[in-house]
């Protein structure tokens, strides 16, 4: 056998695996030009199957890195959910229809379905025109983080030290291990993580006692909602059926115990059941509809999933964990790509941040607050819908069955759009003057809203304005310009924000900012002139917007009213992954410095 | 010199000229797989200048080829006019500011600018993707029509003969002929049309008195309307300005005769003007605002356009003229190039069908009976309008100069637009039962309107469900289905299409069909089952669409109303260019056997 050869890399970032969450992270950060390598130890990309369910929340975050626009062409869109209870003359019946998303804030107020190999194609495509590939078939063997207190407070130092394998070379090529140092690395491997394993850290939370089974096919049938999100209960067990892409759908089945779980080991065993099996029960539980498979069934798989989400999700904010690696639970309420994917976006900008030296290490431990708290809500949610999703029906005989209007009830929450995630105070999100602008809510992400472009009365949609290119966006909402006195405080504040030690001058880069500054006035597009604004408010024309309707009077203005920002004006900072950061008064820039101050750096 | 070489082929189709008539036909014609051939003289494509307006209605028939989201990504959108007179000061002053698009049925309420350069690359590229390209460097020395009346009245012989030469080949190379018989011939080479002058076509009309110059230019201003079209009467003359891509403007000015006219020739000279000085005469009349250009003047030229139009627009239905060949007229009214399109886009369908032996060729004859029609129009909508526009201001010394408000009663038709089209009854627009869908007018672009599709309530603009795919598009207005009494109409009619001699069966092809059904049904998506419609009205669950509003509420519905359907419903023929063709009531299928029988032929 040849002797092995040991090569020795640095990189920014090497993340370990290329799912979702890994993905999300490796593409914003290609995005940012950060230096990131992503392995994972699949030969091949994933072609089928896994979960599949894009929710309102992250259709904006693909948005905001310019991915939206294929994920909605190839997607199939699941506008309504259809219930059905048990029906008098057996059988189940149609109880209600209603919108399959409650938030009234989604710019896109549907979930949409496509298989993950599609959806990981998105980023991967999107990565190779930035030059990142993902390096396959190699895994990590070994990890080691510095002890070195100095080296792990020093954000260019590389204190992480992993051992990669390649796995496709044959036994008579010269074995190549590469040892790579890194800034940063990020776990992004599965519910079973290598990297948590490493670092000993555990996952609190139990296994479930439902046991579910999933057939993905096309089929020949009479059932009214097969294009919509279908959640049936019946005296036959419950399923859940999903319209996917190319006239596909997707059913979950409850399975009984004793159908899949081995007797001798107590586990779900997969031999112990077929599709075949899977889908007669499913057709038992749409009765009197009926349900036959066109072709054959394209994916199946029986699973019961643990509740359980990780007890830390980085080690001193040098290694991280993302995705199913810190958290797993059902994907009923649809859930896990988006939880996965929205790690890290939150993560990835943190990062670039830091690497790029505009902030401190400080930052990062916002992922953990952040993401560790939603994960353990996400899981709350999840236990509390997988029991009413597999509990039986309420029925005379059942008097504590699960009642349609629980149901319903429950569903109806916008907990699962994704649009309720909402960060707490931290040194990333400030606690003060929300009533200076209560539509835009500290910690939750900008709502979406339409404004005219002042110098061509051209619509956007404010979300268009806050992409995810790493930088703070300013919106300053100016008020009514045209009133003097209003117009007198906002040259007082453009005054502020130009005084040496304000934050745009204490953390200017010699090339560009780091923040993007997009007024909002208040008037009429056919009587404002912008060209009167402070040039500091107009970098360029098309940076500034007027709350007021479009050109033929058909959509846009109340802008103001809806973000609740009165005559006075207001300064908000969004951070560049959306979520509103900071809200100050125009006299009170001194509240944006303090903000930034926080965790901002100043370059060496 | 070497001994010419002559070589003869064949082709269904030869467009001679790669401008926008030649490049919107050619495309067409490659979507729908026929054999086609373009030729251009110029050696590369366009890469600056000349006409480079768009119009809603041009955006939507570039949206039914699939061309509008690049179109709209790349463009600049014109969504505001502002109209500057003279103040009492000196100088001028903004008199009104007004939606650019004044037509309330536009999809697209704007006009959009883009240099025609880009707008052919569009189109070059989706012709690559269907495997036609540009032969450049290319001109026809010759063309024949055959006299043989039994060969130029059957569609599959090839009458036309053109003689076809490289420029590209140096004298020692082989010159090789080449002799092209193609069934068609479009000419779609310019106002000096080199087709049109082989048939001695005479073009109607006069010169216009008044000469422009033009100027694209990066400005330095303090113009605050510089990002809107701006139409601006001075007492130094006239100029409109244009925003452009990338922060190019456009600017027209009105010249003096002496300053461009060469006292010899009588005739304008190019000689006699700079760009320096055209910018000279347009920072006069825009007084007291400044207008520098920023870096060099990117493209210029000066033109007294004259208004004419082709005393016929075909040789006997095999050889076509379109575009700029067939109508020269001012580029003030924004027409040039959307005119040139829309010939061929009229024009593309037809041939089509007739290759495909689906129509007789009595169709091509509605070509030059629509579009020179149009031409018609538009010249006389020209000459007002370049008149007012070139016209000195109503002041008190010239006491019958142009008023602002005539000159912006003027501009507030839907003439420019492009959606007033109107197409005259013909063997493809029939003239009846207008009453049973007024919103749907016979002879006009089918309107936009929202409706959800049944199964899954998912959001549809009806134009896009009218492709430009050579299909014609049966809209079935079924009413309430659920009402018994309509029901039963709606399956009468069913079997009246299903009897051997409706048109669907009398013209149904082996492999697919030439229509496709489209239904429309009145209702509430979430009680309506769609399965419950006879399967002719629902040949796909994705066919199936409801008069109702999105699943959030927030639009759609009231489409029946818009369109001026009553509850009786009405069967609706929409054609493959997406004009409305013919109307009748469900228990008169007749009417659309009629309506077909006039042009289609059933398959040898």
């Amino acid at each position: 056998m040849p002797v092995p050869f040991v090569r020795h890399s640095e990189v920014d970032i090497l993340i370990i695996g290329a799912g979702p969450a890994g993905l999300m992270c490796a593409n914003a950060l290609a995005n940012a030009r950060v230096n990131v390598r992503i392995v994972d130890q699949r030969a091949s990309k994933l072609t089928t199957g896994q979960g599949d369910g894009i929710s309102p929340r992250t259709i904006e975050v693909l948005q905001s890195y310019g991915l939206a626009e294929r994920l909605l062409r190839e997607s199939c869109q699941v506008h309504l959910a259809a219930f059905y209870n048990p029906s008098s003359t057996g059988g189940i019946e149609l109880t209600n229809r209603t919108s399959n998303v409650t938030a009234p804030s989604a710019r896109y107020p549907f979930e949409v379905a496509l298989h993950q190999g599609a959806i990981e194609d998105i980023f991967l495509d999107s990565m190779t025109s930035l030059g990142v590939e993902v390096e396959r078939s190699t895994i990590p063997t070994s990890i080691e983080l510095s002890k070195d207190e100095n080296e792990l407070t020093d954000p260019t130092s590389y204190p992480v030290r992993v051992a990669l394998q390649r796995l496709d070379k044959s036994e008579d090529e010269p074995r190549e291990e590469e040892i790579v140092h890194a800034k940063f690395v990020v776990g992004g491997d599965g519910a079973h993580s290598w990297i948590r394993k490493q670092f000993d850290i555990t996952m609190d939370g139990e296994q479930s006692d439902f046991i579910w089974g999933v057939v993905d096919m096309v089929p020949d049938t009479d059932f009214p909602d097969v294009r919509n999100k279908s959640l049936i209960h019946s005296n036959h067990g419950s399923s859940l059926l999903i319209p996917r892409e190319n006239d596909h759908i997707r059913i979950y089945i409850q399975l009984e115990d004793k159908d899949v779980i081995n007797p001798v080991t107590g586990r779900v065993d997969k031999q112990k059941m077929s599709p075949e099996q899977i889908l007669a029960t499913a057709q038992k539980s749409l009765e009197p509809y009926k349900l036959i498979q066109k072709d054959e069934i394209l994916w199946w798989t029986i699973y019961s999933i643990g509740q359980r989400v990780a007890s830390k999700f980085s080690i001193k904010n040098r290694v991280f964990i993302a995705g199913d690696a810190c958290h797993t639970h059902s994907p009923k309420a649809g859930q896990g790509m988006n939880a996965s994917m929205n790690d890290g976006h939150n993560l990835a900008w943190k990062i670039a941040l830091v690497i790029r030296g505009w902030a401190d290490m400080s930052l990062l431990s916002t992922y953990e607050s952040e993401r560790r708290k939603f994960a353990l809500d996400l899981i709350a949610f999840d236990k509390m819908w997988s029991t009413l999703f597999s509990g039986k029906p309420l029925t005379e005989q059942n008097s504590d069955g699960v009642s349609p209007e629980h149901f319903l009830e429950t569903f109806q929450t916008d907990f699962t759009s994704g649009i309720g995630i909402h960060y707490h105070p931290s040194v990333a999100v400030n606690d003060r003057n929300q009533e200076l602008a209560s539509g835009l809510v500290l910690g939750k992400r900008v709502p979406p809203h339409k404004f005219m472009r002042a110098a061509d009365a051209c619509p956007f949609e404010l979300q268009d304005l806050l992409p995810s290119d790493f930088l703070f966006k300013l919106l300053i909402f100016t008020g009514e310009f045209s009133d003097p006195l209003q117009q007198a405080r906002v040259e007082s504040m453009v005054m502020d924000m130009q005084k040496p030690g304000s934050f745009l001058n204490r953390y200017a880069t010699p090339s560009n900012s780091r923040f993007d500054i997009i007024t909002i006035i208040k008037g009429q597009k056919e009587r404002f002139d912008f060209l009167r604004l402070p040039t500091l408010l107009r970098s360029h024309w098309s940076k500034v917007f007027i709350d007021d309707t479009d050109a033929t009077g058909s959509f846009g203005g109340e802008g103001y009213s809806y973000y609740g920002v009165g005559s006075e004006g207001a300064l908000v900072a969004v951070r560049p992954d959306g979520y509103v950061g900071a809200i100050t008064p125009l006299d009170h820039v001194g509240g944006l410095n303090a903000y930034f101050a926080a965790f901002m750096k100043i370059l060496a």
